[in-house]
């Protein structure tokens, strides 16, 4: 039996940008106050304008917050473009559209980072200050920084994945800085503590391979005796966001997305949760899986998945999991 | 005969902000295109929100794009304010008013700076990108930062200026960083190829004086053939903007200020400029002396001044100053 959720003994979320960000909304309306922990992707953090922009964790950080813009699924709610109107005036780079609510935040947090705070605590102040009850971590406090290959050579993810729309043919990943960096006390403490862990439904190469590559985290999944859980991000064959069945498709992956996502995350997991769309490719797949609707529109469908999940994590033994050791190996 | 100024012999000014702004935009709104350069002051530039800010060299430079907004004498004109509303909400410091047209001059100059321009460099990118037909010369790329010296101890020069509103009583200046400081190539040759050098109507002690500390600089002044000419920034026994006459009557200066003034720059003025209230002054200064309504309200009375003080400083030999050596060094 799990332990019950809550600050001690949390559910943790491993999450990316917008589909992570909404997963993480829902679990956060479901759980107490403080029994969520969300780890987030910094893979495809940047540096623009001379600041350290972390486009995952303020997407989480928003979406947790309430105050993220629903229709893009990244950004502020409200925002406005003045700084980049005149940016733009003065021969400034145009193709990130940071906005003023957006940039303050940016702000703030470099100049935290310049006084001394790490990563993990600059993040903390920034979700107290929106009166968020989750904890975010970044997945470390060392610059990562996803480098993907393509056809048309290696790009910068920011690169690849905004000013290049996810157009080259992708070939493959490394995540530059990974083999450096270091467990945070903050994350390693969440998991070891986790009542239950929840691989939300992002991209497993872009978002979520990415907190792997942290050397240990990985090994600290495969050790915990909570049931460990993974929400697919493919409806019906396709993504609901993103480019991750693009990105299978440019590595050979035609069919079976469910099969594969399971067969990429081999050894981590106890439990799979796949759309109700894709509910022929349940039978194939090697443990147990829940069939439901995993499209999130608005807070009651977020919650309502979240509560499904949280429900089939604990009906699960969990700490059973076989002990294949990945078959991926991402890092520089 | 002082040379015609034109761009191979620019008419030199040396400017603070506000005062220094206003009359080089009336300087250049007389001279021929391209035959004004203004050195401008660093010693107030600092950090914040992990940027650095150049106070002066954006006030000469919104002033002579005519951008700047005429009734706070800084920033932007039709200035709207969103980050900085948004970092308040978020716990940020407030006491610093950055605009949004501001900060995306500031976050231009940050990139291009990281990117590995010297502030010579990003600043005339951005007077170009401004239509300013002017060159607007940072006194040296080197970080110079003037700390006060006060009856509640030392410090840093926004503190004192903006924060504190020079309340606290002025003791004295450290230019700090000034003595690694190194002459910039476009200073140098701005200097020695001078038609006419004309210090602006700024505070001598907190916008000049830091100018004057960058070494070699004064010496350049003081070896040009060109007649050099001071504004003088007291009008009737006080400041038109700005804390220069509080500050002379806490050195002890009680009256004759021009004088005080004049004899501040000692070794470097061929002539003097005062205002038409202080008339009673003029017998007592040891140079020619020009007395005229040195207010300016608006482009044409800074026109009107500045065309006035070319003629005065044409009229004038030139180098044929005392060779009195400075009594001032304000060096760490």
């Amino acid at each position: 039996m799990a332990p019950k959720p809550d600050n001690h003994s949390p559910v943790v979320a491993l999450a990316g940008g917008v589909g992570g960000a909404k997963f993480a909304a829902g679990l956060q309306a479901t759980l107490p106050p403080a029994a969520l922990t969300v780890i987030v992707n910094t893979g495809d953090d940047f540096e623009h304008w001379g600041l350290t922009i972390c486009p995952d964790v303020d997407t989480v950080l928003y979406g947790l917050a309430g105050v993220n813009n629903p229709h893009t699924g990244w950004g502020r709610a409200g925002e406005t473009w003045n700084v980049l109107t005149e940016t733009e005036r003065l021969g400034g780079e145009d193709w990130f559209r940071l906005g003023d609510k957006d940039l303050a935040l940016h702000l703030l947090r470099n100049q935290w980072l310049k006084a001394g705070l790490n990563l993990t605590e600059g993040t903390d102040r920034l979700r107290r200050k929106l009166d968020v009850p989750s904890r975010i971590l970044p997945m470390c406090n060392q610059p990562v920084r996803t480098l993907v290959h393509t056809d048309e050579g290696d790009l910068p993810f920011q690169d690849y994945f905004v000013r290049r729309r996810c157009e080259p043919t992708f070939r493959g990943l490394t995540f530059v800085g990974a083999a450096k960096a270091t467990l945070t006390p903050e994350v390693a403490a969440s998991l070891q503590a986790a009542s239950q862990i929840i691989i939300c439904p992002s991209n497993p190469y872009l978002s979520v391979d990415p907190i792997l590559s942290v050397p240990g985290l990985r090994q600290l999944i495969q050790e915990s005796d909570a049931p460990v859980v993974a929400v697919s991000p493919i409806v019906g064959g396709r993504a609901v966001k993103g480019p991750v069945a693009k990105m299978m498709r440019e590595m050979g992956h035609l069919k079976h997305l469910p099969l594969t996502i399971v067969e990429h995350y081999a050894g981590l997991l106890d439990g799979f949760v796949l759309d109700q769309q894709d509910r022929a490719e349940q039978s194939q797949l090697p443990l147990p899986a829940l069939t439901t609707d995993t499209i999130m529109t608005d807070l009651p469908s977020k919650r309502r998945l979240a509560a499904e999940v949280l429900q089939f994590g604990h009906s699960l033994p969990g700490g059973n999991r076989t002990a294949n050791r990945p078959r991926h190996q991402n890092d520089e």
